[in-house]
């Protein structure tokens, strides 16, 4: 028998095949190369409008036309399925939650209603609907909700912007939070169009012409999703309270100086501060912020259609599309990560509940008190406490993620909470033994919406005549007269 | 010119370079799969004892003759160096830190001293140096700190060992935790070698024949890293109180169901919980836990040495060595992660020194009450407080890692804490005011470990002549009649 060395001598097309192999290993080696970079290069590809889009164009619809992957994803936040522990959908109430909230809120609008704000496709809607609204407001208000807001800025100027009357410009305010707000009209860029932001990030000196693009997918949404307040009486010019920095004590800082207030408490009469929605200020103090992950990294992952990747702007809970958002860093399955997020809400939700319940307490004595016959003066300390108590579970509360985006921090912000508005009650007590009662206070039983809102005075029906006037007349007219941009 | 094609025809020398080039570079892969294959096999390596290992062996040097780099690591233990933003020794004296604790523990031999723990290679000394000890306590208190207890359990019986005296053990324990304590003396298989814990796992349907390896990894730890009391006046059973769960709320029920008491406070006669060191619960509720890592996976981490891979026998804070634990899974650089658990750190310790405060307070308007002429039946629902909010505070405050095991679960015992004792304060005042005090009582100055000591009573001179008695008379007995095993 011959041997295999003699056979590869006599058989040349051995070599030959071992050869040809190689050379086609090298061209598939070759092959996927190329695709590698094909890929990199498409991040860089430019991208040629179909349409044109004009300076402040506000029309989604018109943008949708150049970019039907992005239009189609925000058009569905349309959709208000949330995935929720707590309820499964959104417009969900949140007085039906809480009805000691309404006692937290006597005197101001939230009271009156308040529900799970849905998807940005129904800003417009929603605030138009809202029993919030109605009564005369600044244009300030506008601010967040639409995609015109940049372009009446521009016609307007901005100060004239925010001085104006809420209803004046229903008509001009038509199109919902979109592609312009975020978007710069040439070149796609993310860009800021909303003032407020710039002047505070000026304001704490940073350089805003050396933002990068990671910080970009972050501040657009802390366009809005900021704590804020309307500065001066007539001026109502938005303003961000970050100049002392922007922690919970750092922002309370900044309104005691400046004397703010949001209202006068119904019941206890203190003075106010409302959390907006400091869901920016909290989820910077959180780690997935310290690790350099942006909002959109989360609320607006990637997506892959037909081989082209692009951002998801369908912007909703990451538990909505654990796989897309948590999947890219974490290795475990849905299950578990939704479970782990819950089982953090669950315990800020139990810190929460119990600040809640002290503040309701601490409302309803210091009520008390007042009918006693207290002062004014020995009231303070008290007034106090309940203002920078309130302040700290509405800033926990207030801000969406239910803690989850910085659990710790919230923890430690409900737990100094609770620890002031007990202070407060232990002050309390004390001055209301002065005034004979040495008793627990008995307190009302508010634990529905309904009976909250009937202990802190509010006619719900005759409000909801009013809003429903004010849809059917001044709504009605602002959509005859609504100008097509 | 000939082709290249040509060349290759004439040149059969080619076709077999390439040959045996391929042959070459199968023969380094067979290498590197061998390569493979071999640290595989490490793991099942089996040992073989140099020196055969008695039952009951407690002498750690004798273990280390057959495992001199396990043996060595854990002698370092000696090293009382922590990485801690706090204080970068062991041995801190942690009543200096805290004063308010002096006021805490009153009528408990805590509030004489109480230092943080070193190294388990100086637990025997440690436990005779204290001035915690000596006064007539049982030998239960010997259990967790010496290799020689599972031999003196055997000997003796495991009630009879608990029943006895802590004095009349001394000259039989004498050799630090170490290895026995976890290991078999034969298989080197990690094994518990203290009933309570055993026993725990049985009483909650734990079928502790199926443990697995890495649940031992823990397991082993929570021989004593755990919460316990002394079941029983004169049994003096060391028992676990897990039979509702390991929540600090089902421990506390626990405990009052069973009408435990570790001490009456001398202050405000309530009836108290010392929380011990619940580091294994508390670490059971962590995401480190739920992501399936044991104790040793950060507390022991595997270490090379001379291509020798081990496990690193120096068991300490992972801070001292964020490259081997933490940096096995977390890809952030060493300065960074210790950064992110300071910050977990520092707010818990916020809340911690609020619940602090909040109890000091407590117990001394509890004591002004008393003083004014309290009946025991009003001063019920302030004593239950007070129970509970304490073993709350000492829940995180006793526990190692300072929150950081669990700091969610850490912030939210916390804020329950504070809830409870400021909820305490508010009858309080209701209380007092009925006894003519409507007045802010006056905190005593009690911001040095000296004052606080002296203003609850404590002769610190005479307990430390009488702790030197004892080290000179008992002690030296002790080691004069030492039993060399």
């Amino acid at each position: 028998m011959k041997s295999i060395i003699e056979i590869i001598q006599q058989k040349q097309w051995i070599g030959w095949l071992l050869f040809i192999f190689t050379i086609f290993v090298v061209f598939l080696i070759g092959l996927f190369g190329a695709s590698i970079m094909e890929r990199r290069s498409e991040e860089k590809l430019a991208f040629q409008l179909v349409k044109p889009i004009n300076d402040w164009e506000p029309r989604n619809e018109v943008w949708g036309e150049n970019f039907p992957r992005e239009f189609e994803t925000y058009k569905s936040t349309f959709d208000t399925t949330f995935a929720s522990k707590y309820g499964g959908s959104a417009k969900r109430d949140l007085l039906e939650d809480s009805p000691e909230a309404v006692i937290l809120w006597a005197g101001y609008a939230f009271s009156r209603q308040y529900n799970q704000a849905r998807g940005h496709y129904h800003a417009v809607e929603d605030i138009q609907n809202t029993l919030r609204t109605g009564v005369p407001q600044p244009a300030t208000c506008w601010t967040c909700k639409s995609t015109d807001v940049p372009r009446l800025m521009n016609k307007m100027g901005v100060k004239e912007f925010y001085k104006s009357k809420w209803s004046e410009l229903g008509h001009e305010v038509t199109n919902n939070i979109g592609c312009q707000d975020c978007h710069d009209t040439k070149t796609m860029n993310l860009r800021i169009t909303r003032p407020s932001l710039l002047e505070a990030l000026q304001r704490n000196g940073k350089d805003i012409n050396n933002i990068t693009h990671q910080e970009m997918r972050s501040y657009v949404c802390a366009q809005c999703h900021v704590e804020y307040y309307f500065k001066g009486k007539e001026e109502k010019y938005l303003t961000f309270p970050w100049d002392k920095g922007f922690s919970v004590e750092a922002m309370e800082e900044y309104y005691d100086e400046n004397a703010h207030t949001d209202w006068e408490h119904k019941l206890s009469k203190a003075k106010m501060l409302k959390a907006q929605h400091p869901d920016y200020e909290m989820f910077a103090t959180g780690i997935h912020f310290e690790r350099g992950l942006s909002c959109a990294d989360c609320h607006m992952p990637y997506k892959s259609e037909g081989g082209v990747k692009f951002t998801n702007h369908k912007i909703q809970s990451p538990l909505n599309d654990v796989a897309s958002s948590c999947g890219v860093c974490h290795r475990e399955n849905e299950e578990t990560l939704i479970k782990n997020v819950n089982d953090r809400q669950d315990k800020i939700r139990e810190l929460r509940v119990q600040a809640e319940k002290s503040l309701f307490q601490l409302h309803i004595e210091t009520k008390t008190a007042w009918e006693k016959g207290a002062k004014e003066e020995e009231m303070k300390p008290i007034l106090k406490f309940i203002r920078h108590a309130q302040w700290r579970w509405d800033f926990v509360s207030a801000t969406n993620g239910s803690g989850f985006h910085s659990p710790i921090e919230a923890a430690r912000i409900l737990g100094s909470s609770i620890q002031k508005s007990q202070e407060g009650r232990i002050l309390l007590a004390r001055i209301l033994a002065k005034y004979g009662i040495t008793e627990e206070i008995q307190m009302p039983d508010i634990y529905t919406k309904e009976k909250a809102q009937k202990f802190i005075g509010l006619k719900m029906d005759s409000l909801q005549t009013v809003k429903n006037d004010f849809l059917n007349n001044t709504v009605v007219n602002w959509n005859k007269t609504k100008k097509n941009y």
